[in-house]
């Protein structure tokens, strides 16, 4: 099955978005036809890795299609039923790889909904009108109010251990205790109850903000959104997210800045950015510049071309990464990002590029970065560098790399610190004086740190053929482990504990022969055989 | 196997420790034949449980009876090699259970190392005379120095990788980045290098702190050691452990002051307390109260039941705490030794309390702390309380908790914070209010938030049974991953990370074909064919 990841509002099955010039309201009706694969149907509004990419999308395109929107409120169209989380079929039936990259999806969508609610002041609220359960209760969680509908029926729940002895893996359990700061006891209690939480305990134990009763849940959710509505957003006009559409062969997906070459006999795959053409002037209002915009349209492309690589690629274990331009123009552009941040059409642009950024670093693919003479490795475009497992630069030659305004915060990683400052962990004086700026050939950028290897047009060739060589024999299970731990040092957050801790959990879960093996849980939910568990504790 | 955990230097069969005033030696000579279990040899100081054991024994031996020493060598004894890590043939037989449990309980015994260093004053350094692979070179990332002899042959190395497909699990790559400050992409080139990095380069890389010729190693390591050494602790007179020799029977471990007793056809165990009969005045040489006194003798009791708990009894699924004596004698008991945790004796019985509690918030198994009339669950034994997964409160009788001196921050979790700034995330006003002091009956305990429940005598039996009956039918897989995500909310430490990320990594890739399976790399390590992988990236 190869996925795509572009849609649009006209062309969604399972949900419908309707903006006023305050609010807009995204509406889950799952089209239970409508899966992703054969072989499930997804009733009761539970998702497919289809219904999230709607959702994803969405959320997207209110914060650039959409800017003057202040609130949105996640609605269900069914009766009763907000949500009832992941389909469970699917999950059953998919493979680990699948599995685990769905769930690293659905979060980062719920990260969006967050990144927007903090830093766009585009502010979630879930309007609960009926019961919400596992990943559905996540995507509550996800929004910066919870309302829930209090009529002694209506639940939140994270039935996921319970039913299916597997975990909520889209950040719920983290949510829960570090997010909402729900006591460890009564987390313990709500994640192990199948039924959930309802009513006014559910207010008191903090899984939800307030209940409302049906004849008044309407009233409740319109007072709480009016109250969030910033007057100020009102002037925005947004910009049109054209499709990105790229030609697509067996061996190669060509975007307009971005190309991704595909050696699937070597597991190789080269992902080479050319740099701008040129350096608009920024207008005063920034959002004339449009969806071709090179730096919206270029980490778009490179959103879309990770994706790909996680679903469709899953044998590709490396991928190199190269760039081609000026490295001038990039320092330039990022300078002008920087000096007009407080505009918003800017701000979502950096804010994306951000986002993009992080979705590399949890890829879990490895990543080398080639810096040869025409590169253009610059401030945001270094980041991908940074973010690559090793960065290759040919010495002797005129290959330059330049760290700019970029490089200092404004595109931070999961772990809150900029990729400078996570690199130099033990040396914060001088990650903060590479990101002042400065541009480097290959012997100063080895002094400073900021390449792993520089061999000279000699050893080249043959220095990156035994390391690529290398990297595509290791253990690609060990070798994930490893990125998973090294790439994100110093400090935690709430989202890094999801992707770290959690979802490494979940992986173990997920392959456990009590979740997937022919009597376990997750085989056989919906069955009429109960599941068999091997009881040892590990 | 039923493995037991008490020993003493006169049984070592795989160490040598030797002490003077200053300075102790401990010499690693592995006695090949000397394995836990039939079937591997421990060749090359390469180490198992067993060899484990040992280690954790003399460290904690030479905290109580040897406080006057201030600096441990930790040495080889043999030629050009100092370990070559944990054995694989022993790992590569052993059921995933055990290598969970082995990696957990190595990486604790390390981290009462970094804790001997830290808090007691007592600074360990790595002498490494050779080769220092894998589990070895996380050994010497324990102690506070390394020290490499540079003699173009002795390297250090994660070789895990490459060999075996899995991961230095012994927070081999956490300590790279966290503790050492490693850069990232240093340490990917590192942890994927077989052969390691020796001399300058090792150096240069933070690997290890200094390297020495071999003709001036010694020197070396006797100039360090001599610079370490704090002439005050020079008049102290150490505490002998006696053994604690427990009575076990099939269904009871029986010690001085509690009892473990086994329900295996349920999966249940009950850990019973025996409150302290009486508070002895401290005396001005606190060591004087001896291996006796009653929280050092209880809370070596309660690591040797865990670790019973966790290696001989796997099918144990929970662990219900109950406690039985005065809690104003408990009250009393730890306001003594907050007051006197200046006296290096004291200091030692809070810190070995404080790595006992952590030793429980690790352990794979649900605890839930039942609080009925006579019951002493006061301070430091309520720290036992806040540290399981739930509190059961009988309400309506005789039944009280308090909280003390201890229940501040000298008994800290992993990640940092008190059990109660953890259990209390969101409200550390509350917290601190009641970490100064006070007795609740049920409703109070209740309201206050210190327990999850409190039935009444009516309900009490029922409640339990259903609460018992559901927690045992559940996933213990799925309780495992929920456990290790909600047990440590807040920040995030090098030991959290340690046990949250690498651990749920390595437990992940540990069950993963690519390892174990028939063509898997640690199942065939020393064996002529070359591991086979699925390529497919998860």
């Amino acid at each position: 099955m190869s996925v795509t990841f572009e849609t649009h509002p006209s062309r969604y099955r399972h949900w419908k978005l309707e903006t006023a010039p305050d609010h807009a309201r995204l509406t889950m009706k799952v089209d239970e036809a409508g899966g992703l694969s054969p072989g499930y149907a997804l009733k009761l509004n539970s998702y497919d890795l289809g219904v999230d990419i709607e959702l994803a999308d969405a959320v997207m395109r209110l914060r650039f299609e959409h800017p003057e929107v202040s609130v949105v409120t996640i609605e269900s169209a069914l009766d009763g039923m907000f949500c009832a989380g992941a389909n469970i079929f699917m999950l059953a039936h998919a493979d680990h790889g699948f599995k685990v990259n769905f769930c690293k999806f659905t979060n980062e969508t719920r990260l969006a909904i967050e990144d927007a609610s903090a830093n766009s002041g585009q502010r979630y609220v879930a309007a609960l009108n009926g019961t919400c359960s596992g990943g559905g209760y996540e995507l509550a969680l996800a929004c910066e109010e919870i309302i829930l509908v209090n009529d002694r029926r209506s639940a939140v729940s994270l039935p996921e251990i319970a039913y299916l002895g597997v975990l909520p893996g889209t950040g719920g359990l983290t949510r829960l205790v570090d997010k909402r700061k729900v006591r460890r006891d009564l987390a313990d209690v709500f994640a192990t109850l199948a039924e959930g939480v309802r009513g006014a305990r559910a207010v008191k134990w903090g899984l939800v903000d307030a209940v409302a009763p049906r004849s008044r849940f309407a009233e409740a959710v319109a007072e709480r959104v009016a109250s969030l509505v910033d007057p100020a957003r009102a002037g925005r006009a947004g910009v049109a997210l054209d499709a990105l559409a790229p030609a697509e062969s067996g061996t190669e997906i060509r975007y307009r800045h971005l190309t991704l070459r595909l050696d699937l006999s070597r597991r190789l795959a080269e992902l080479s950015i050319d740099g701008p053409q040129g350096v608009p002037a920024i207008p005063a209002e920034a959002a004339a510049l449009g969806a071709d915009f090179y730096p919206l349209r270029l980490f778009r492309e490179i959103d879309d071309a990770l994706l790909r690589l996680r679903f469709n690629y899953p044998a590709i274990g490396l991928v190199l990464i190269k760039s081609a331009g000026s490295l001038d123009r990039v320092v330039e552009l990022d300078r002008a990002l920087w000096k007009r941040r407080g505009d918003w059409f800017v701000n979502e642009t950096l804010l994306l590029m951000k986002r993009v950024l992080k979705r590399l670093d949890l890829t879990a693919k490895s990543f080398f970065a080639l810096v040869e003479p025409g590169s253009c490795f610059a401030g945001s475009m270094f980041e991908l560098a940074l973010a690559a497992d090793r960065i290759y630069m040919k010495s002797g030659v005129d290959a330059r790399i330049a760290t700019g305004a970029l490089n200092g915060g404004a595109l931070p990683m999961g772990n809150g610190l900029s990729r400078l400052e996570t690199r130099f962990i033990a040396d914060p004086a001088r990650a903060a004086a590479l990101a002042a700026g400065g541009t480097f050939d290959a012997d100063a950028a080895l002094a400073a740190g900021l390449v792993t290897a520089a061999p000279d047009e000699l050893d080249w060739e043959e220095e990156l053929r035994l390391a690529i060589g290398e990297r595509l024999s290791l253990s690609p299970d060990a070798l994930t482990g490893m990125e998973a731990s090294i790439r994100f040092a110093g400090p935690e957050t709430m989202e890094t504990r999801i992707f770290g801790r959690l979802s490494a959990w979940q992986n173990w879960i997920f392959q456990r022969p009590n979740a997937i093996g022919e009597h376990g849980a997750l085989k056989l939910y919906g069955q009429p055989q109960s599941p068999q568990f091997d009881y040892t504790r590990t």
